[in-house]
């Protein structure tokens, strides 16, 4: 590892069996450098990970003898893959974001604002130990929560609208991602049937989870049950994606995607509904493949609350 | 402006004048299209904003008539130079971090956490208006305060320990950043000597910040007082930098940089010692450049809080 003065000590607590290396001058000088004096001739990089202008100064450091070869990905295959001690980790982030889904659940009454919300569900995260948020929280009140990407504002809610809440936590490295639906006030008859729909979809795409199954499959199994109920052409997303040290990881879990699901990935499943001018319904848990069966890492109950 | 479906209305509301282009395909991809459709033959790029992947890409689909050309750090350089509506949005960034600092004081006290501070660090801001922290909010306790960027742990305070909070908000898109230290008891006589060298080094490079003075002398002159206190190896890192839309970005304010300062740049002062196993002391503050003079925009008390 090679880092700069200002990390040397937290470098040497936080890894184990790592040479660390201070760096001299900028990184990517000191890694050329490094590469120079191991003698190595062969080295990939990766193409979206790198800038024109490191490259640049990787290859200057690292001197003429150096052929550099792109190699995408690589990592982000790697890490598909979650071992048992990742495993462990996104449990209790997962474990995390519904208690915090829980503490703020009494906030939701008519007359909060979206950020307030918001504030409140980022709080009790880094209460409870998290790092931080896994993206920016999501609060949509009303017709707002048609927006699947919705940022909290200054709206206040009001009887009779839904609400949408996706929240992820970091905590110990690892991301969690959840969204749960409620209505505020007693559900009209529609509302009642779209969210049906929408936790049916979602219930047919976890139980499509299984080690062997292309991403495709899952995707389509969620989407079947919409097309069902005449509610595909609302369903404005791909069913979910891969989750990890980041909170957008491979594998998509959209149509067309061919990869096959593996022990040690983790994914969401969050099929949704969205009506511009009415409002939108999204269920969302975290799934992790086993070889022999899947586990909802996620456990918040899934029933419509009408507060 | 090329952006996607999802941000088309949002980027007609909070732009005028400007084109809109809805992207098809990659962003790259879409860029190049439009490179090509207009008969560009010179494109400059900014070679430290581009990966590998997507100079390859812009490339491809603009087409072999087009010459490119690296023109590095242009954009920064114009954002070095903040106007007045800029610097009025700086300062109210500034207050505001200094409010919510007062807001926390009262917190520190034996038997809490890093991180619980840190979360109502986070929390006050947010209930300020603030979109949010502008990095990574830094509490550290006891030791810890040694390691310069430390991110809040589970760590409980004791009586007599140093503490460090570093924290800064984003508002309105523009960012700000202060650092104050505490010491919780009565500061032993070696803590008060070297709280009262940073203190100086930090007032003698704040009293060095003119127009026309390079970020080197601001540099060494903080750095020259830590070294007549002969604490100039416990100071790991350079005196500042300047202060934006992001909360790193040009001029450095270290050693060896011959950039001189203009009116409308704006850069933090923040001199440090740090002793491992024993603690870290670090005071900062922003500073804007103007024709005749400097204005400092964070304005809390810098004296040893001793709690």
């Amino acid at each position: 590892m090679i880092t700069d003065g200002r990390f040397m000590v937290q470098g040497r607590e936080e890894t184990s069996g790592i040479r660390i290396i201070r760096q001299k001058g900028s990184l990517f000088e000191s890694a050329g450098r490094q590469l120079k004096a191991a003698g190595l001739k062969h080295v990939g990089f990766d193409p979206t990970q790198i800038s024109v202008a490191q490259l640049q100064s990787l290859r200057k450091s690292a001197g003429a003898r150096c052929r550099w070869k792109r190699v995408a990905g690589r990592v982000e295959k790697l890490r598909m893959r979650k071992d048992e001690g990742e495993l462990a980790q996104m449990r209790k982030a997962a474990i995390l974001v519904g208690e915090v889904f829980e503490a703020v659940l009494p906030m939701i009454r008519p007359g909060v604002r979206e950020f307030e919300v918001a504030a409140e569900i980022e709080y009790q995260m880094r209460k409870r130990g998290a790092s931080g948020p896994s993206f920016e929280t999501i609060v949509a009140f009303g017709t707002r929560s048609a927006l699947p990407h919705a940022r909290p504002t200054a709206k206040r809610l009001r009887k009779n609208e839904l609400v949408v809440l996706d929240l992820g936590v970091i905590l110990g490295h690892y991301c969690s991602d959840m969204t749960r639906t409620i209505f505020v006030g007693k559900a009209p008859a529609r509302i009642r049937t779209w969210y049906r729909a929408v936790l049916e979809a979602q219930r047919a795409g976890v139980a499509a989870v299984k080690s062997g199954v292309s991403c495709d499959e899952v995707d389509g199994a969620a989407r079947r049950v919409l097309a069902g109920y005449r509610l595909e052409s609302l369903f404005v997303h791909s069913t979910g994606h891969g989750l990890g040290l980041e909170v957008h990881e491979e594998p998509r879990v959209a149509r067309g995607e061919k990869k096959l699901l593996e022990p040690g990935n983790v994914i969401t499943i969050e099929p949704g509904v969205y009506a511009e001018g009415i409002g939108g319904i999204r269920i969302e848990d975290d799934v992790a493949v086993h070889a022999n069966r899947s586990e909802e890492l996620t456990r918040v109950p899934r029933d419509l609350i009408e507060l």
